[in-house]
């Protein structure tokens, strides 16, 4: 069999096929590879928002804050909880994912406040860096950045705080929560945990490893749509030793006696801050729960499928090109993404996007990210892919664009 | 003629009563007097979520970043501008106000480093309270809360910000900006306003009055949707000198190179934070486009004559029931809410929801909050609310209703 005939095979055999109908695909055509970066949007949702929008705002007005509204922030991170190995009342869905890694590492360096060391690693998402450094500059503490493999090296009796992507955004690179973790205990650090690129994609046991802190995207694979809110998760016994730093109504106990002094609410609602965007907050609550009825296990099985397929095709059709694997080779310390490299990296990406029907997406200096979503995507779109990735090489179809990026897309 | 004649000419004499046809009013029994806590749903925004939903986030996905989506916390705020005298480029919609307000309160402070007192007043709304006792905790201010009356007495040399709401949530009382703003630069102190209250229902000159810093939500007169995001004003020649303490990526110089080393963009895109919420930021287009077309000056002078027709009623059927007038009775210094206090309060708002088809709101401890949202009140629901309140008491069906208030609303 070819590469086209054993996907198609695997097709037929893929249990989960039959996820694919449950969200809005227009174009057949478009091989759509950047679901780690903006899931698709779930048929469900689509009508949900009409409801939302219509009918709650439109007809209930203010009444939908006691309809319905004010219990979403814990109603949905309930359901978030069952991904991530937590209890249903370690994770609320509030602010950006910036927002909350910014109120957790405060408040978890406020704990810490003997100890002046922060501990991170180079693959991390650039934000997250830029958030530490920012509260390193209010407290006085140093950032030691260091390489994903020897993070544990890097912890002593003076850090306050580990903090790591779960699976890094650019090689997809997964670090061991569970031995990270129990090490940054040993040391007497708390651990911070990013969940963004691993969510919905592989099995998360918080509560398993015994994280302290925790946040992650919507809007990746579980398919909350453009910048929805983003989730925290604070363990149990924390909850009441940590502040948020950020005081607002939401996170004040009996918010609506409107008393001019701050009493942190009870439990976790203390970590939220301002009204919560409640079209947003909505339509993340159905792309939830298409990842649970899909089942984690069954998604991390398809996906370490398909990312061996992938990497089978690199080697049949783009090595030959110039084209290197820019993440890790065994399945088990690799996300549901593969990066490959180039040289003309940024001007393929162009050339696949506006002339192939493909969308991956360039992450600088020279990678291009394929991203599988196994609850949508098939094996022959990455044929397809691959295929139409070196039909760009072959014909030279990225020289008529421009190497320069611009703004901040 | 009686009210509900004179009602009936005012509404019939009313040149923006066409505007109400722009609003979603699928009972029109209902007599909403909530605006100013939820502002109704443009028919327009309406169709708009369906073309963001469906086909930008469902058809284009991830290339809707690039094909608006990035832009619209600065297009939006530009339209915002207008609304509250500023420049297009010093006001952003992003995060919640709660966010906005402690990201500028935590700049303001730190170029103010030398000054150790914060001033605000009793009417402020208490979550700004709350955000700078957490700031304060922080750097070790002292907050001095003072009656609004004696606001410019309290400036003095330790002053590092003067915060108020303009308009008060509770009474409606108006501060005036462009004195107590002179009065904080002659003590050398910034100034925060929350417009939360007199966006888009009273006209406001932040230029003018020469303000340092704004924040203000967009569901309320600007009708965005429940917890639309919320925007931040950062007078032109401040922007470089103050840093938003959340170093986040959407704030970040050239955010797609990703450096791992924090550089703020330049003017006010660095007071942005993480990836904002899309669906909720674009529902609050259109609604600021209304009050732009409705023009502030007219809305005001309806405001005004509602407010005061409101007044007249409470006089005639409310005052001889026991009800006070707790907002001012001066138009000059009352913003669009009228509040009148009863001590059955909370139970008659629960009548008047329940059993009227009226919905107000309560505010602790007495309150009832008459909003009038002249872009869609009319004067007859204003006669009709007040004798369905009268009916309320006089007929004793508010006893059926517990005075224990329960939960976060």
């Amino acid at each position: 069999m070819n590469f086209v005939e054993i996907a198609r095979e695997m097709d037929s055999q893929d249990v989960l096929v039959g996820f694919r109908d449950e969200f809005v695909i227009d174009d057949p055509e478009l091989i759509y590879l950047d679901g780690n970066s903006l899931g698709r949007l779930p048929k469900r949702t689509a009508l949900l928002m009409r409801e939302v929008v219509d009918r709650q705002w439109g007809e209930r007005l203010v009444r939908g804050w006691s309809e319905g509204w004010v219990d979403l922030p814990r109603r949905v991170g309930a359901k978030i909880a069952r991904l991530i190995g937590a209890q249903e009342d370690e994770v609320l869905v509030c602010d950006s994912t910036s927002i909350n890694f910014y109120k957790l590492t405060m408040a978890a360096l406020e704990v810490q406040s003997g100890r002046k060391q922060i501990v991170t690693d180079s693959g991390n998402f650039p934000s997250d860096v830029y958030l530490l450094q920012g509260c390193a500059k209010q407290f006085g503490h140093t950032i030691d950045i260091v390489e994903p493999e020897v993070v544990a090296a890097a912890l002593n009796a003076q850090t306050a705080l580990l903090t790591l992507s779960h699976v890094s955004f650019k090689s997809g690179f997964i670090q061991p929560m569970d031995i990270l973790t129990k090490a940054a205990h040993e040391a007497g650090a708390l651990t911070l945990w990013d969940l963004s690129h691993s969510v919905g994609a592989i099995p998360i046991d918080l509560n398993g490893a015994g994280a302290d802190l925790a946040v992650g995207c919507t809007y990746k694979y579980l398919n909350g749509g453009p910048g929805a809110p983003a989730f925290l998760y604070v363990r149990k016994d924390l909850q009441e030793k940590l502040l948020n730093p950020i005081w607002g109504w939401f996170g004040q106990k009996n918010a609506f006696d409107f008393s001019l002094e701050y009493t942190p609410a009870d439990g976790l609602q203390r970590f939220m801050a301002g009204t919560p965007p409640i079209l947003s907050l909505a339509a993340v609550e159905y792309g939830v729960d298409l990842i649970l009825e899909a089942g984690i296990d069954r998604l991390r099985a398809k996906s370490i499928r398909q990312t061996e397929f992938l990497i089978e095709l690199w080697e049949a059709f783009l090595e030959p090109h110039g084209f290197t694997l820019n993440s890790p080779r065994d399945s088990r310390h690799r996300g549901s993404h593969v990066s490959f490299g180039h040289p003309d990296a940024f001007r393929i990406d162009q050339a696949l996007i506006h002339d192939m029907n493909v969308v991956p997406d360039f992450r600088t200096p020279d990678n291009i990210r394929f991203g599988v979503t196994p609850i949508s995507t098939t094996f022959t779109e990455l044929v397809d892919a691959v295929l139409r990735t070196r039909r760009v090489v072959d014909d030279r179809l990225f020289e008529k664009y421009s190497a320069e990026r611009a703004g901040v897309t």
